[in-house]
């Protein structure tokens, strides 16, 4: 894939993402866009890496991690380039690669979530540095994944293991995934709740509807089950998290026969719950309401899946505050400080090092006509270089 | 298909029953069965008719009607020589067409549904007529279907069609299905519950579960509207039938992605129903729970599938004593006067004449290894003679 030179004249933060998203980098394709961002950070005096890592079973994902600066305190910023995939390319107003701008909006599949995002922290950090030269005290890091949107076994989680492996510490990271859920500033993701899926499987007893007697039923176990999952909430919330919250995704019997009462019942639920829980806490209190619920009467089966989705807060701080300041300066909003959503890699970041996320609205991620307002872009930026200069100024929230 | 000649030497009903064991008489084919019944009770003096209906998306069926006296009262024997397929026949001990004898049992598929009772009627029936000749005040008939097993549309229904247009009216009914559980003796069919199917589909909005607030999970609602049909009874039972039952056969959802809610949930049900309903009554008042438990939260679709299977009952009468009386003679057995189980064709006969079911014992009935004690089926010949000559005494309970 042809990409465009990296001795770049526009820095601006709308030319940067639309290099980016002409590179159609969709998970778990790099499409030039880890190549291009190495060449553009390499040139601006960054010591680029960029480790490809291999998991049996899974695609092989390029990676890149640069630094400059090699005192502390150090601030990462981190993101990823590989995008979802745009589905039917001619339902698009504007190509979903082609990166064009219409009525002050910038098209293009990955232009929120999160090329936008990269390019206005590539835009602030290019001008930081050319401003600052080496001459600052600190270290300045990009940690970009190509494998976020994908099983991201290959990503994050490998990349922050190799950088430990090689002595990197971080004192806070910004990730710029989309926070806001429709005008810029409105939101900082300060954690982020966990997720459990559970399997649940009544056994009954086939037999013939007319003779129920010689038959077990799973349904009115289930129902049984499922309603004590459901009408008692699992906790109130906390100060900083919404109340943890279940919900059945599935119900499946497959039973075409409308005179056979089926022997087996099947369902799926997904909690995403709070700090006041640990996936196997949670796992103990599920089981414990199914094992009352179904006393001797309904005979089941749980299967938790194995979880990579901790609950996880960022205790609002110092950080937090300078970040909370420079969105206020530039968009007049105070962001509320969330931990709802889905989850993200902050998942994992968040034990190398404090992390917090701040980046565009979110409102067409994923969807045909994804969009960002190049005036975001440039707001967004103008916030990144306000974090990169208080962060920088001896002001540091870090304590080392 | 060959068949043995109706000029037949042995009378007995285990040779009967496998002369008709050995027609291969699997719904939709005749299989010789009914070509066979013809010929024997022709021989024997009734007149015979075999009658082929035929209906568009089904296969055409073949039945026989046979009458033998022009007067009243007219006492109907009731059946089909249809039966459901054997399976794997390498499974079956003896093979399912042999009308093997081992043990003191005879196996094949019909030897108790119903096969054998029809050979114990036209066993009872034949001696009958041998001994009075044409000498009797009143009239026997058959009335057999090759559709009872099948969709049930070219059989019992069109035959009495036919029969009524033809002037044919009948003061009773004896239909000889497997009605005893596990003991010849032990159980009278007098009526059947009525069966009502209905589908239920829930409505909701898809979403990510992560914003459950943007949609709309169908499952809870689901689960309230399936509990309030199953929280409360339908109604006690009456004097002759158990309480209506309902249940759920399927829910289905078929979402394979934990992370989304799904946007419907699909739900079946059947009722076993009593006296105390009609299918609109019954319908009636699905209706009116599921509308109260939905109030505005719940958005429903209720499809309730059109029932051909009314609840009925044949009020307990002189001619039940008269079989219960028969039953006990022969097997010191007083046998319950039972509305349960699954509906057969005497719901269609029931608006010809009064109807009640007797005949074998039905534990191995549609399983592999169906099979009769030789034993029972002497008994049951013994039971239908003594009805014949109860019914034809002078001392009939017909009115007429």
């Amino acid at each position: 894939m042809p990409v465009s030179s990296p001795d770049i004249a526009d820095r601006s933060p709308l030319a940067l993402a639309q290099a980016l998203i002409r590179c159609p980098s969709v998970t778990p394709e790099e499409g030039g866009a880890l190549q291009w961002l190495g060449g553009v950070l390499e040139a601006a005096g960054f010591a680029v890496e960029r480790p490809c890592f291999s998991e049996p079973g899974t695609p092989d994902i390029d990676n890149l991690y640069a630094r400059i600066g090699s005192g502390a305190p150090y601030l990462l910023f981190a993101g990823h380039t590989d995008v979802v995939p745009p589905g039917a390319a001619d339902a698009w107003r504007h190509g979903p690669f082609e990166g064009a701008v219409s009525d002050g909006m910038l098209y293009g599949r990955g232009a929120v979530d999160m090329k936008g995002g990269i390019a206005c922290m590539l835009s602030a950090a290019l001008a930081f540095v050319a401003e600052r030269g080496g001459d600052f005290s600190g270290s300045l890091g990009f940690l970009i994944t190509g494998d976020e949107e994908g099983p991201a076994v290959n990503g994050t989680v490998k990349l922050l293991d190799w950088a430990g492996a090689r002595g990197e510490r971080f004192d806070h990271c910004l990730l710029g995934e989309p926070t806001n859920p429709s005008a810029l500033g409105e939101m900082i993701k300060i954690g982020r709740r966990g997720s459990l899926t559970g399997k649940l499987v009544v056994h009954g007893r086939q037999g013939h509807v007319a003779y129920p007697h010689k038959a077990e039923n799973p349904i009115p176990g289930l129902l049984r089950l499922a309603s004590a999952l459901l009408d008692r909430p699992l906790d109130g919330g906390t100060a900083h998290f919404d109340a943890s919250n279940l919900e059945f995704t599935t119900i499946d019997v497959g039973n075409p026969a409308t005179n056979v009462i089926p022997a087996e019942a099947r369902a799926t639920f997904n909690i995403r719950f709070n700090e006041g829980w640990t996936a196997e806490s949670l796992g103990g209190e599920i089981r414990r309401r199914l094992e009352m619920a179904a006393g001797n009467a309904v005979r089941f089966t749980l299967d938790l899946q194995p979880s990579n989705s901790p609950a996880f807060l960022t205790a609002p701080d110092a950080f937090t505050d300078l970040v909370v300041e420079a969105i206020e300066a530039e968009t007049g909003r105070r962001p509320v400080l969330s931990t709802t959503g889905g989850t993200s890699d902050a998942r994992f970041i968040k034990d190398a090092c404090p992390v917090i996320e701040f980046g565009l609205v979110g409102e067409t991620m994923h969807q045909t006509d994804e969009c960002v307002a190049v005036a975001d872009l440039d707001r967004l930026t103008a916030i990144y270089a306000r974090v990169l200069a208080a962060y920088f100024s001896g002001r540091s929230p870090s304590g080392r």
